[in-house]
């Protein structure tokens, strides 16, 4: 099977550990670096959890590097109080992995992306689950990286729908719109996987018991982080019954796009303080040929979630 | 060739004023009545207008009927500044056309609508391209026409770009997203024909002088009015190069929906001081079956400038 080259940038994080499965257990992967960031927890327990994931799922040979800290217009980050009660305060729902072996990697974050691109070029898929604030850095000490870039597949933004922080702002890009603005607007190849479509994929606790009946350590991890998940999701988004598998989607989409419909638009990402963090087209751009963003607005969420499950039962069967 | 029946709800304006000669130039409708609305003009005036513009287009046989005069929510309506730029004092940008030899009819416009849905059930196509209110009175009186009306395609809102007269909102929405909202959640067959679409059919002073060289009466009289529209698109939205087809686009998407890609979802329309007029996808209905809104997204913009200038030109060269 034809692999690629893929980067996670994450905020580990509970759906971002079941986005590190998902790229572990898709056989069209190489997954060749995971890069920490801040927001749903601090950059360097988002590094931790990856190296205690990487390490429950058998996969220490992948190597994490420690991105940003903070936004790119701030000089420091405190995680959101709704952060800390989605994903639990150590960030993967208060569920004790043991200390991992690995260590981070002394390379920059940053760096390693930007030698990813130049080395892989069009091979390379870039997925962020968390601030674009690592790939508007990278862009800006080394904007060739744009035209070399596979495709960046992010999960972040709201086009169709409202925020979840505010009316017009996705938690991730409200992080930091202008690092957000700055991608939108380069000629990366982007494609956007928003609330548009991850609110409409939903896990329940009926999948997480199977994950719990296989009797493994992987499985029963698993079902009691992402069950912590479910629980939160009862109290914050009662109406959706279930979890929304926001991050495992964006690796999902980015190595399949047949999952979803969408629109190629130019895009921009608004920073004033009214619309802070909201996604939107670009009216300046809006007859403009060959938009670089296709946003992803309805996902076949049975053949997801049937996929979802397959790929992640094997996996958390052999570990 | 099959007809339709329609009836077009304008507050006639120059945009309206265009989707009148549409309807009328095409084969495919029986335009049965118009309905006249406030917005770019007062309830009287638009009346006043339409009637006008079918003299003119040789059509004095559709009738006109009265609407409401301001919006569900206010007791009075004063037309905005920028509307009265934009289409003039007169609405149709102060060129002079002989006082209608036909009055509006005695008949309300809801009561009109109201008959209509009861006697052409599926048969019967609504393009509002104002305010919604006369739709949600009808809504409101006869709850039972939601299910009759076979397509409501109107101009109005805002999904996937910026709003006009707010970050959020479009013009017809803004009047009254109260009434708006109604007519988004109710049954309806709707199709959404917002300025995702209408921004990008564009018409230019090269097509008017097409009109204007005719020689005829309504070719003259209609480049006048149009070129008054182009001119005060220059100073608001100069990056367009041209002013936008919004209410013509919104008959011709009623009569072929080839015309444009879409989206189908369940929508609200935000009447909160902070969203006022927003329209965006219902979070809470968001993997509902069978949405009821169809949202165009992108639109063939030279296929439909193409059938619009033959529709238009071969009327203005009639009359």
């Amino acid at each position: 099977m034809a692999t690629r080259k893929m980067i996670l940038d994450l905020d580990t994080g509970i759906d971002d550990a079941m986005a590190i499965a998902y790229a572990v257990a898709a056989l069209d992967v190489d997954l060749i670096g995971i890069i920490a960031s801040y927001g749903n927890v601090l950059t360097p327990l988002s590094a931790q959890n990856s190296l205690k994931i990487l390490e429950l799922l058998g996969h220490s040979d992948v190597p994490v590097y420690l991105g940003e800290s903070h936004s790119s217009t701030t000089t420091h980050f405190d995680v959101m109080p709704i952060s800390a009660q989605i994903h639990g305060k150590n960030g993967i729902g208060e569920v004790p992995l043991p200390t991992p072996k690995r260590e981070p990697e002394t390379e920059s974050a940053v760096d390693f992306l930007i030698q990813s691109a130049h080395s892989y070029g069009k091979d390379l898929t870039v997925v962020p689950t968390g601030p674009l604030t690592n790939l508007a850095k990278a862009l800006k000490l080394a904007p060739q990286i744009q035209d070399e870039i596979g495709n960046v597949t992010l999960m972040g933004g709201a086009l169709t729908v409202p925020g979840n922080v505010s009316p017009v702002a996705e938690a991730n890009i409200n992080q930091d719109p202008h690092a957000a603005d700055q991608v939108f607007e380069s000629h990366l190849n982007i494609t956007m996987v928003g609330l548009d479509v991850t609110l409409r994929t939903l896990l329940t606790k009926n999948e997480t018991a199977q994950w719990r009946s296989l009797k493994t350590e992987a499985g029963k991890k698993f079902a009691d982080i992402v069950d912590y998940y479910i629980d939160v999701y009862k109290i914050t988004s009662p109406h959706l019954h279930g979890c929304a598998l926001h991050d495992p989607l964006a690796v999902g989409v980015a190595l399949d796009p047949s999952l979803v419909s969408t629109l190629d638009l130019n895009m921009f990402v608004d920073t004033t303080k009214e619309m802070w963090g909201r996604t939107i087209g670009d009216p300046a751009r809006l007859t403009d040929k060959n938009p670089n963003v296709t946003v992803a607005l309805t996902v076949d969420q049975d053949k997801y979630l049937a996929r979802f499950m397959d790929y992640l039962t094997k996996l958390f069967a052999e570990n």
